[in-house]
């Protein structure tokens, strides 16, 4: 069998890839060993979405009363909101399915292997391509910790599908898939501590929103151990316990459950990537330029597995770019405005660069911060909270960095990604019209 | 006493130009009769919304088991949310107070009166002025119907400050003030009748949406009359009856309560607006320029009394856009790009021309439309419910109009606004990174 593109790998990048070599009238093969949609749509992004948001609702019901609306005895399921979470997915796999095949897509269920730069073994057959897209994503770090082999743990994947109620949980690693299920479980009424090696949770996030998220979270009743290793794990009478370490003292904590949210890291094993001897970067990632393209003529590489920045709206838009290389359609990668959310509530989200990486770049740049009571949307729908609108701007106005604590903040920052892409100036956004009122309306109060 | 800049009103226009041109260093002294903030801050927009979210909670909390929670017997306290509802309030406006104050204006509680374009009276006092800027809004039209002087009625600050709960409602007119009553009062559990006198609900917004919209609330419970004439009002037994006519036939509506929303008229009268002499435009309106100047040399009419668009962020863009001018830094008001937005549970908003506006202009344009069940988290966040995003573009790919219903539309609006105040092609929205997943994602999947 010959196709025009070949791809591996159902996620973000390997369905967008598809989808849009399908509509240029390219034959397109697409695999997947697992499900269609990858990790984000079946482990990651959406299936943590649909239960933040059964606990959103729990949360809203528990403080109606702040709204003047009063509920007696908020409660849950969770076995129902799991299995709520795996209907939301199947809806989108299946409408994933359609959108390949509406563009004639060949889907093949099964785990491929590269032979060379032109031909893929799956099974028993062999197909030969053209050009070769390369889209396996990530995998779930476990780090070495002693006794970590004896111990049940979860990561992202077992957490989404727990149907049991417990009563503790320790995280290790604070960043943002640990932060988001801190906040689900937080909502659920689970005793949740999170352990951080850094000295901040959610590395790589503005250090003030994150240290304002961390303080909201243990008002809630979020334990946080910062600056803390952890030395081993045990279990004894049916309880965890993780032993750390912190400024040479020694901490334990006990819990039901443990779940590891270390990072993730590029999927590169298993399906004979060693047979193309692609060329690697300074960080033994693939390298890949502007267009995804590797050191071989004919081989790209999407989304997690370039290493380049793990986001599955940073696979699609590499897909998109890569596809457009192959029809000989202008177009380039730029990394610089890929925004960032964190999903807790309220949501974190971030574009651009953080302070620490201008002042390590040695930029000069200004901060402008204004309070996101600034809006009187936000004051009418977010009782007695507030939260943080900041802006990096360059010497000459120029918007640099974007970053936000607030709902809704995730379907804000895009604007700023806008702003940065384009080299523009954060202040061209007063030249708009902002429908009032709206949360967004602070950007042009900056 | 004599100032570089007088402003009457301290509505949106108002106040965003007293705190712009104090900003810029020039003296300045804003009247206002009532309370600062205008009829947006205390009588519309901001209450609207915080009513309008206590509904969204109660609505909630009644559909919570979609989402696996459960809660028994939500209920509300009118009162309190009226009550809460006058929080925000007063919070917006002290914070409006503090920021006229932060930039040194004068602000002079009281009913003023031109005397000439230099010249205020306000009680004993005569202030004189180099410039004055005019922004006395708009009053709620009340329709002459038989029998109206014979009945209570409420327009929309009535509606907001009621606190006593009854069973039934008739809306005169289903524009956007109309919508969001019926919305609010049909998630309290009262009966809601709508009667509009054209053929669809919130004329100059996209047909079909509106339509949508309506479907939606009809499935609800609210009754929607269209194409109904109001030909008399009478109490009887405590009850309103209205009689309409429609097609011919004549419908009678009873209900406890009476809403008239039938629209805005600009505030002409009582402030001395006839000694100025300003030229009028077609539509006997204050003609006013692209910089907000009216014939008189030093006279600026901003916000809803120029009647331009009667929508506060008008109002707020034409503020800063006057001042400038008089600062002669380079502005200008540009009004093909200001969105609308329908608070409704699901949000309507719209920006840029509709397809009868197209039509009737006789301009080609494509429509392009997708479900927002496109996007994963709109998904993931509306159990059984969908929406739709729907673009209008013109031959060569430019973005002229953007409608969409469901939520957060309100807040994805701007991006059509800056689209088309930029002159570009919808498709440069897939240049971006859009962070996933977000309900803004479905712009880029147009």
């Amino acid at each position: 069998m010959k196709y025009q593109v070949a791809i591996i790998g159902g996620g973000p990048a390997g369905y967008t890839a598809a989808e849009a070599a399908g509509k240029a009238g390219l034959s397109v093969v697409l695999f997947e060993k697992n499900a269609l949609g990858g990790v984000c749509l079946n482990e990651g992004c959406i299936p943590t979405k649909a239960l933040l948001y059964s606990a959103k609702v729990l949360d809203m019901a528990k403080h109606a009363s702040k709204y003047a609306v009063s509920v007696s005895q908020p409660s849950f399921d969770l076995g129902k909101m799991v299995a709520r979470k795996s209907k939301v997915v199947r809806k989108l796999v299946l409408g994933v399915k359609a959108r390949l095949t509406a563009q004639q897509v060949t889907i093949v269920q099964g785990e491929a292997f590269v032979v060379d730069a032109h031909t893929i073994r799956c099974g028993e057959d062999t197909y030969e391509c053209e050009k070769m897209m390369l889209c396996t994503g990530s995998r779930s770090v476990i780090p070495p910790i002693e006794g970590l082999g004896d111990v049940p743990y979860w990561t992202h994947k077992d957490a989404l599908d727990n149907k049991e109620m417990f009563h503790s949980l320790t995280v290790i690693g604070g960043g943002v898939i640990g932060m988001e299920f801190a906040s689900l479980f937080n909502s659920l009424g689970i005793s949740v501590t999170v352990v951080e090696m850094q000295n901040e949770i959610l590395g790589g996030i503005d250090g003030e929103l994150a240290a304002m998220l961390r303080n909201e979270y243990g008002k809630r009743g979020v334990r946080f151990l910062l600056n803390t290793r952890v030395l081993s794990v045990k279990q004894t009478d049916g309880l965890i316990k993780v032993t750390c370490e912190c400024s040479g003292e020694t901490v334990e904590v006990e819990s039901e459950r443990l779940l590891l949210s270390v990072g993730r890291r590029p999927q590169t094993e298993g399906f004979g990537l060693e047979n193309l001897n692609l060329e690697r970067d300074a960080r033994n990632c693939i390298k890949t330029d502007e267009h995804l393209l590797t050191s071989a003529p004919d081989v790209y590489v999407c989304g997690d597995l370039n290493g380049k920045s793990l986001l599955a709206h940073t696979a699609v838009r590499e897909a998109e770019t890569a596809v457009r290389h192959i029809l000989g359609e202008p177009d380039a990668m730029d990394y610089r405005a890929i925004p960032g959310v964190v999903y807790t509530n309220p949501e974190v989200a971030s574009v651009g660069s953080t302070e620490d990486a201008l002042r390590n770049a040695g930029m000069a740049y200004e901060v402008i911060r204004i309070p996101m009571s600034f809006s009187g949307r936000f004051v009418a729908e977010n009782e007695g909270q507030n939260g943080l609108c900041k802006a990096l701007v360059g010497s000459d106005g120029t918007l640099l960095g974007l970053h936000m604590l607030g709902n809704p903040s995730s379907e804000l920052i895009v604007m700023g990604g806008m702003m940065i892409a384009d080299g523009r100036k954060f202040s061209e956004w007063k030249r708009y019209v902002f429908p009032h009122p709206t949360v967004g309306e602070v950007l042009r109060e900056l």
